[in-house]
């Protein structure tokens, strides 16, 4: 289950140099996850109502940049889960102007919810089984 | 009443002709009266906890811009009430960079709390008389 | 001639209260900007190399917020040329969820170029004619 | 040779989970870098006009978030060279709230000029002796 998006360099995303600052392509690998997670049916609302989920917050991420994207460039992001944890997930983007590879990112999140006991705090769970089907490829389970 | 911030123009708030892309400045604005706020004894905690209020929500927003600024430039943003509605003010910002006025902003906003009657709205309310003391210059009333 | 674009408001856009961020309407409206100039056939190279300009520096920028959006909403943004100037131009921008208004932008821009005379620093420019009827829904000329 | 910054989390940092949107860690820790290097000595204009340096672009980032940073926090951003390539180096940026760590950052980067044989291309340099120095702590030599 790989999920692509498209879409255009914009002005604001570019600097001096005339290339992309770089926190942006971590905004876009973070727009990546979320079109990953609706692809496969896994919406906010999905993850919330069905799933007593918040989401999958950030615990680390990283990424190399092999070449620049620049104004107006047409960007093609692929993301997948790469790897799973018990309790997170690893997933994987690739970031691409027509042939050329601009960059390779990686997200660990972890699978969380509200803690019933701590209101108001966050507490890691297992990732739902349904969820990781989702995500490499079956249905998700009515 | 008047507050002044001080700052530099970051790397990433410029664009490849090496001046601020304009939509941060209106962020610049927003920080100007949060900050105006908080130096008149109103931060987000006095507001929520001390007046029930969620905040001023932006309504209409404006900014003529006379001369770019540039990375590391040194910025003044000087910010003040400029005029009260009922349930409403209108916040002004002057920006310098020493001497050369760069950008002035307006913010209009409104006095809103969550409805009573239907939780999850927000409504607008009269501004209360020592939130326009405080900002007007007065001391807030303990 | 009008342009249309379509995307979501991303994770990233939204504050605490779940709203857009303000700053990001103008983002957008910049955005809206370049798709309009580059359905009129008047992309940034067109502009630099067969006019000799820089581009449209913003001089002016307004917005009415009417109703917040939100994250994943689907949000439709409507660009046009509003009024000329002699060496201006006013751009309107409409953004809607749905058949809901969100907010009304106006960005006021000067046509500019590099000075001759003192390369480096930039002078407005009267409107070329061709820019003014491609704007308007005409072709541009070959 | 080490670099403190402090500055407040904006609103417009925050996501409607009330914590700071995780690409804006990496726009600090580039500002980190940016006043690391003023600090040194090393600023923009030295880097170009001293050194015949574009900057230190960036190849690699990461960081690891250990717990969240809210709006009004009062973040300090700790940033030091870790260690050196030939024509690399490795900043390391620490931030707390308090005395809680928040997150950790790493970036390598490269020592850039522009192309001599390639004008408008980049080419990376050996990292001067001085820069080396300045950066370790003993004075920019004139």
């Amino acid at each position: 289950m790989k999920n692509e998006i498209e879409f255009r360099v914009e002005w604001g995303d570019t600097d001096p140099a005339a290339i992309t600052f770089y926190p942006n392509f971590f905004r876009w690998y973070d727009w990546g996850t979320w079109n990953l997670l609706a692809a496969a049916g896994l919406t906010r609302d999905v993850l919330n109502t069905d799933y007593g989920l918040i989401g999958f917050p950030i615990v680390e991420a990283q990424s190399k940049f092999h070449s620049p994207t620049r104004f107006w460039d047409q960007v093609r992001l692929t993301s997948q889960v790469q790897s799973w944890g018990r309790k997170s997930l690893c997933v994987a983007h690739t970031l691409h102007v027509g042939d050329r590879l601009s960059a390779e990112g990686l997200e660990t999140r972890v699978c969380a919810r509200e803690s019933a006991k701590h209101p108001g705090e966050i507490e890691s769970v297992i990732v739902p089984a349904e969820i990781k089907r989702a995500l490499s490829g079956g249905a998700v389970e009515g």
